[in-house]
């Protein structure tokens, strides 16, 4: 009926995943942020094993890890990103990138390589500790100087220096739209949903667009004693109305896979009898609707508007994060979906509520993303795990996509 | 009509107020902790004026100071306490002391004294730096020996060590139902009533009861991009309900003078992107009526068990601060009003929404407060301040009290 299945070698693909994760080693998981000492070891492990693969591979200036598919003039880009965030887990990026290397290996392997290459990256950065998505948007050419120059750790490291300390150089490794014909993402879940539905594959639509805003009231401290209610200036009581009518009101108004959180809440001075003078919370929502998003920050503005003043307490929201939705390619959740079908594996299209590289690189070529599951929903934390079925299997499947756009 | 006013020395208090205040300077404040060196100076020095004063002065085992009018066989007991917080005023607690040692002063040089005497006395430690109203408790005769053993500063040290350092000894001075006709307590206001009543007198008819309670959920932590929100167990969330309520609907059942505060609220692991795992807040309510406290500890209690088990989040309520409220003697309030309005001032009666060693002795024995105006309300601060006039005009009203206790 059709040709035979892609090959990968389950075993090896193992092997690798927990040789990766012996860099940072941190009980069960791995803490591997990057630029840090097992991260810049790592990455120079991958390089080594991209080489034994028979890929050209080296370390771009910014760190990125690519192993080129010589013998191809087009190529697929398939990765992610071995850098962690602190206290991590094993599989979170360093998934998707020992993926690409198998594919690219075991089609090499079997002489299937110059049809169509597999190029393979490890982007430098993901997680954000100096620069979210460094790599990828430095391989897009969506970096601009200003951003290199500014970016510093949460320890106080500027990007500039921790890439001398690295001492990465050379060519930087660009997008190249006459060679790279999509870009494959697969990573865990980071979520719940795939073992709920007792699903192994999922096919993601998207990935959502992200608001997060700062709330911030001024009023003033006084005792709570010996003030009465009504001369009172409580920063902190039009924030605990806000939280909690997002949380009962902005279900009228959500779609199906809306998500929100106010995840953080400051209430200053923070004594049982002084009247809060500030308090300030977090507030996010993510959907891969545009226009949902508008919708839920033009009420969640409105509620703002509406208290400011009161009882004379200042509100003022501002914007600390603003991306917008991406929307993966219609043609990978097909060619998904129908690899998934192949394996016999059940499916589920769902969006991804997390940020990853295919959000950067699905803007400039038509990206696509697999997910599978995420035990216990964990993620970025040591617990975080996969079953090993499942590992290989998703890893089969992103080899069968590789294999339906080499004949498409 | 009447005999003549009391007369005190308003210069001679303003001078001695200021004196006190050189113990612990803090700019216009003190910094005056029990037991501090600061503290056990000052209550050195106040030991001193009083014998200067012709009364017989000692420091007691717990630190109180007390100046006894030996030439009377009955007393009216005025005080209050020479510690502050960390970084306080220079009035709360130090004028009601010094109030006493002024009027017990200007009635032994008037040939006063006999008829009815004056004992003053500042009492240790009623800012709990240790343990709160330790020198009230002491004299009421109302304290264990497992508080005395098991108290302890902030910064660690034991009551029992500083009491040892401090070298306090001889005879614990204790309440004398045959001797102590009433206990008087001057005090600053430290709220903003009487100046935006432009009243110069306050009439405290009782000091309020607290109620402070801890209300502390667990949920879980999880992902807030890829967590749908029916699975989520978000600890925050039913605080943020409460919260609301507190502020939304308490007015229904509490009193005129019903005060309430939500001033600690923390929300854990407290990261935008987290669904909180775990969160508190600390609620009080003040009033003087047991039976509106009654109410509304019901209500929380009602919203708490409501909420209990929604979404999987455990919710806890438990009792950190009980206080009973203190009424004051209603003669004492009428024999203050009299004196304000035989001086012209103008009064109103008020609960004190701040605990005062009046609220210990008043257990024991016939108990009146008289409050005078804070500027801007504010104290527990180095900008804690009154108007010189209304300094003087305290006194003179509490001596006329003294007169007319004496007479009756």
């Amino acid at each position: 009926m059709h040709e035979p299945m892609a090959r990968v070698n389950g075993t090896r693909l193992l092997q690798d995943l927990r040789r990766l994760a012996e860099f940072g080693k941190l009980g069960t998981g791995v803490d591997r942020v990057s630029f840090s000492q097992p991260d810049i070891e790592a990455r120079a492990w991958l390089r080594e094993r991209m080489s034994a693969a028979g890929l050209d591979a080296a370390i771009d200036p910014v760190g990125n890890v690519r192993g080129v598919t010589r013998q191809s003039a087009r190529a697929v880009v398939i990765g992610s990103h071995t850098d962690s965030v602190p206290k991590g887990g094993w599989l979170d990026g360093a998934l998707g990138v020992i993926y690409g290397l198998e594919i690219a290996r075991s089609r090499i392997e079997a002489g299937r390589a110059p049809a169509l290459g597999v190029d393979v990256v490890s982007f430098q950065d993901e997680e954000g500790t100096y620069a979210s998505f460094l790599g990828s948007r430095s391989f897009c050419n969506d970096l601009d100087a200003k951003t290199m120059e500014g970016a510093r750790s949460q320890s106080g490291e500027l990007l500039t220096d921790a890439l001398r300390r690295a001492g990465y150089g050379g060519q930087p490794w660009r997008y190249d739209a006459a060679r790279h014909v999509a870009y494959l993402e697969a990573h865990i879940e980071q979520g719940p949903r795939l073992e709920a539905q007792a699903r192994r594959i999922g096919i993601v639509t998207g990935i959502v667009g992200i608001r997060r805003f700062r709330i911030a009231a001024k009023g003033q401290a006084d005792h709570a004693g010996t003030t009465p209610m009504a001369m009172r200036r409580d920063a902190a009581r039009p924030l605990y109305e806000i939280a909690h009518r997002i949380h009962a009101e902005f279900p009228a108004v959500a779609g199906p896979d809306t998500v929100w959180n106010v995840g953080i809440v400051h209430v200053h001075p923070g004594a049982a009898n002084v009247v809060p003078s500030e308090a300030d919370m977090v507030v996010e929502f993510r959907d891969t609707s545009a226009q949902l998003l508008d919708e839920i920050e033009a009420l969640l503005r409105a509620w703002v508007a509406a208290l400011d003043g009161r009882s004379g307490v200042k509100l003022e929201a501002s914007g600390l994060t603003r991306i917008a939705p991406t929307l993966m390619a219609g043609r990978m959740e097909t060619l998904i979906e129908s690899a998934a079908a192949e394996h016999g594996a059940a499916a589920m299209s769902m969006p991804s509520g997390a940020g990853h590289d295919a959000m950067v690189v699905g803007r400039f070529m038509p990206a696509g993303m697999l997910f599978i599951p995420s035990i216990g929903g964990r993620s970025h934390d040591i617990a975080e795990n996969t079953d090993e079925k499942d590992i290989v299997l998703g890893c089969e499947v992103l080899a069968r996509v590789v294999e339906q756009l080499e004949t498409a």
